[in-house]
């Protein structure tokens, strides 16, 4: 059964895609419920920080550190160096990732600060990196920092 | 002879506490000139990824990878996972920092991504920090995740 939260993140990036913006979505999930969403915003927002996770991150608003610590981090595409680095700030202690094929972020950095990565290899989210990444590869890696 | 970087991030840490917010401050160089500065803007604008750090760079703009990697991004303290995270995703060759003796963030991992960190241990930014931590020490716990 397709995990409703996991399919909230692929409309994010869904969404992204139809502005003309980096196809990556996330979504925050706290005791059960969707407590913060986004899409990545270099296009729409000329956003460098708003990756998918820190737009879903920041659409959470101030939450506390025991409510961190209960929550899950939906994302579709493997988180790099700083979204990693959010959850570890965080202390998000699971992250879901759609994919890790087209990128692979700081999964390792994730699991050495003991963060439960499940990465469930979706056809849907390698397809929409896949197709983005050769129609817009200079748009893709500023986006990664090459 | 103090550093002009330095002093406009501890200007921008001061512009922050002046705010009523976390007394943070940061600047961006390139090839000799600010191109983005910024505190942080957990207060002013309720965000949970504008750091110092993250303000400083989202205060840039979009730069190339060239770019980041010729730049130096100055904090009045230690970074945190996240704005490490941030440095090591762009590729910023270098991290001054005003100060790690009242928070130590993941130097560590910015010297095993090859980053050059230089800590100023300054009384100033360390006297702006024991000072905020002790008058809202649950802002700061949030700010920091504990």
């Amino acid at each position: 059964m397709a995990d409703v939260f996991f399919l909230a993140a692929v409309n994010e990036a869904r969404l992204g895609l139809a502005e003309g913006g980096v196809p990556i979505g996330s979504v925050l999930v706290l005791d059960g419920v969707i407590v913060g969403r986004g899409h990545n915003q270099r296009v729409q927002q000329g956003s460098v920080v708003l990756h998918a996770e820190m737009a879903a991150l920041e659409d959470a608003g101030r939450l506390s550190a025991a409510e961190y610590r209960r929550s899950t981090l939906y994302t579709t595409l493997s988180p790099c160096a700083m979204c990693t680095g959010a959850a570890l700030l965080y202390g998000i202690p699971r992250v879901v990732v759609g994919e890790n094929r087209t990128f692979l972020g700081r999964e390792d950095l994730l699991a050495q600060g003991g963060v439960a990565v499940e990465v469930l290899d979706d056809e849907a989210c390698v397809e929409l990196m896949t197709t983005f990444i050769a129609t817009d590869p200079d748009l893709w890696n500023e986006d990664i920092g090459e």
